[in-house]
C-alpha cells in the first residue's frame, strides 16, 4: 500500500489545554498535513484558531465530522473517546486517543513510542495514549528493564494542576491570588472535578488524582499500576502507585523506587543506560545542584531524570526523580509521536 | 529532689519562625513558668514579645544569659546550639535542642514523647528534638512497629517551606505574586540559604532539602534515615528517604510505605493500632474522599494519618499518607513536649 504525501488529520478537543498543544505541535514538527480539521464541543465550535496562517474554524465533533479523516487525534475526554471513536475508525480515520476509554483494551495497543513501538503493528482502528505520569515512568524505566531487568517499583507522585485542564489551572492561579491576598479562596475544580468534594490546591497538597476505586487506590494510581505492566509487557511486575496533586502548573514529578535483577549495579550504569536512551536526558549532578524539577523540563519533549542513587540497605535498590511536560511528552507531543511512528512505518493500514 | 512549682525557662531564637510557636504554646499550655527569658541574636535583640500581658525584652543570646535558667529550649540554627547549648549545661539548665547539632550523639536522647519517652532517663543535660520530618514518621511508625514488627521503610516526602525559616516563607509569597502578575522571579534562600544555587518554589518542586553528601542523598534525607533508627530503636531497619520541598507553607506530607513482620495484616487492623495512638489521628474514608492535606492539618498538634492501603502485591507491604503541622508537632510543640515531659516525671536532674 503506497504511503500517502500528506494527511487528513482531526483534532478532537481542538481547545483544551492538551489539544492547543497538539496543534502547536502539528506546525512545530511540519507534520504532513493536507487538511487540518479542527472539533470541539458544541460550546466552542465556531472559535478561529491560526495554522500555519490559516485560520480554522472550529467544528462541533460529530461521527460526520470524520469523512475523509485518515488520523483523528483525541483529547476530549473519556465520554467523548467512547462515542466518537468508533466512528471514526468506521469513516477509516486511525484514532489516536488520549483518553482512558480503550488503554487496558486487549485489541488497544498503548504506546509510547521509545519503549514499545512495535505495539502498534497490532492496532485495530485505535491507538491509546498513556496516561501522563504513566509515559514518563515507562520512557525512563525500559532502558534499565532492557539492560538490568525490572523486578518492582514503587512510585510517589508531584503531579501539575494542568493535567486536570485549562480549568485547574485557573482555579490555582486564582485561588493562589485570593489566598495571598488574605481573601476567602473558593474550589470548584480540584481534586477530581465531578467528585463531590472540592479543596484548595493553591498552597497545598492533595492526594487524590481522578477518582477512589473499591480497593482505597485512586483510578490514577490503577491507571499508574495497570498501563505501567502492559506498556513494559511485564503483567508480574509488582507496581505501586501513590498519586499527589501539587500547587504547580506544569510538569509532574515523580520519585521512583526500582529493584533491579542485576546484582552489583551502580549509579554510574544506570546514567549511561538512561543517557542512551531516546528522550530520556540525565541532570544528576549533586555537587553542583544538578536535577530537574517541575520549571526546568516545562515546554521541553523529553523526559528528565536525576537524584538517581543506591538505596541504603537494598542491594539491588535504586532511587530515581522523574520530570517531564505532563502536557507535552505526557500527552500531546507523545500522541503527536505516535501518529509520526505510525506514517514513517507505513503501519496506518490496519 | 523535689519538684518545683515553676521553673525558669530560656528561649533561644525566639523570634524565629518556631521560636515564635513555642512562646505560643508555653502560654496556651500554661507551662509552669517563673520567669521566661527570651534570646535571640544581636540583631533582634531589644524588641519586645507580649507573654501572658507582660512585655518582654527579648536579649541577646550569650553564654551568661543561663544563670539560674532551669530550661532552655534552642532553635535557633546548629551553630547557636554547638556554642551555646553547653554554655546552658554549665550554668545548670536541661537543654531541648531543636537542631540537628547534637541528634545523633550517643549520650544524647533523641525523643518524640509519645515513641520513645523513657530514653529521656539517660539524658547528661542535652536533649535532642528531631528533624520536623521524622517526628510525624515515627509517630505515626511506632505503634505499627509494637503491634506488627517493622521490616522496610521507604519515604517520599512533601514539605513546606516554613521548614526553611520566616525568609523562605517570604520568598515564597512574593516569587508567587510575581509569577502571577507576569514578572521576573527572585531566589535567594531556597532551597538551602548556605547553598551556592537557588531555584525558583513558586509553582515548582526542588528535590533538595538541605545540603548533599557524599553518597548522593541529602542531608535531611539521612537525617530521616539516621533518626528514625536511633528513636525506634532499630539500629538494623532498612530506612530510605527522598525529600522534596514544595510550595506551600505550612504541614509535610509523607507518603510512607512499610512491611511489616505480620502476615494477614489488613487495613482495619492498622487503622486500630493507629486510631489508639497517642498523638495520631486517622482520617482515612476514600468514599468520602476523606484525607489530610497540609492546610487541613496546620495549626494542630497532632499527626494526621489517611490514604492507608495495602500494596498490590506485597502481602505485608502497606502505604500510607502522614501530615502534621512541621512547626508545631515537627518542632515547637514536641519541644514543649519533651519540656512537660521532663517535669511531670521529675527527670530536669540529671
Amino acid at each position: 500500500m503506497p504511503q500517502k504525501s500528506a494527511y487528513n488529520v482531526a483534532v478532537v478537543g481542538a481547545t483544551g489545554a492538551v489539544g492547543q498543544k497538539i496543534i502547536q505541535l502539528l506546525e512545530e514538527k511540519d507534520f504532513p498535513i493536507n487538511e487540518l480539521k479542527l472539533l470541539s464541543s458544541k460550546r466552542s465550535a465556531g472559535l478561529k484558531q491560526l495554522f500555519k496562517q490559516t485560520e480554522i474554524t472550529v467544528e462541533e465533533a460529530t461521527p460526520e465530522s470524520f469523512a475523509g479523516v485518515d488520523i483523528a487525534l483525541f483529547s476530549a475526554g473519556g465520554s467523548v473517546s467512547k462515542k466518537l471513536a468508533p466512528e471514526a475508525v468506521k469513516h477509516g480515520a486511525v484514532v489516536v486517543d488520549n483518553t482512558s476509554a480503550f488503554r487496558m483494551d486487549e485489541d488497544v495497543p498503548l504506546v509510547v513510542p521509545e519503549v514499545n513501538k512495535d505495539d502498534l503493528l497490532k492496532h485495530q482502528g485505535i491507538i491509546a495514549n498513556p496516561n501522563c505520569s504513566t509515559i514518563q515512568m515507562v520512557a525512563a524505566l525500559k532502558p534499565l528493564q532492557d539492560a538490568f531487568g525490572l523486578k518492582r517499583v514503587i512510585v510517589s507522585t508531584y503531579q501539575a494542576v494542568s493535567g486536570a485542564g485549562n480549568e485547574a489551572n485557573n482555579e490555582l492561579a486564582q485561588q493562589s491570588k485570593d489566598y495571598l491576598d488574605g481573601n476567602e479562596t473558593e474550589a470548584n475544580i480540584l481534586p477530581v472535578k465531578g467528585d463531590e468534594k472540592h479543596f484548595q490546591i493553591a498552597f497545598n497538597a492533595l492526594p487524590q488524582i481522578d477518582v477512589f476505586q473499591d480497593n482505597g487506590y485512586t483510578f490514577e494510581e490503577m491507571k499508574m499500576i495497570n498501563e505501567t505492566k502492559k506498556i513494559l509487557h511485564s503483567k508480574e511486575l509488582p507496581v505501586a502507585a501513590t498519586c499527589v496533586r501539587l500547587p504547580f502548573f506544569t510538569s509532574h514529578a515523580e520519585s521512583v523506587y526500582i529493584e533491579v535483577d542485576k546484582q552489583g549495579l551502580t549509579v554510574p550504569k544506570i546514567w549511561k543506560e538512561l543517557e542512551n536512551a531516546d528522550g530520556v536526558v540525565v541532570e544528576d549532578d549533586p555537587t553542583s545542584q544538578v536535577y530537574p524539577t517541575p520549571l526546568s523540563a516545562t515546554d521541553k519533549e523529553d523526559v528528565f531524570v536525576g537524584r538517581v542513587r543506591k538505596d541504603p540497605d537494598q542491594e539491588n535498590g535504586f532511587h530515581l526523580w522523574v520530570v517531564s511536560d505532563n502536557l507535552l511528552k505526557g500527552a500531546a507531543w507523545n500522541t503527536v509521536q505516535i501518529a509520526q511512528t505510525l506514517i514513517e512505518n507505513n503501519w496506518l493500514q490496519r
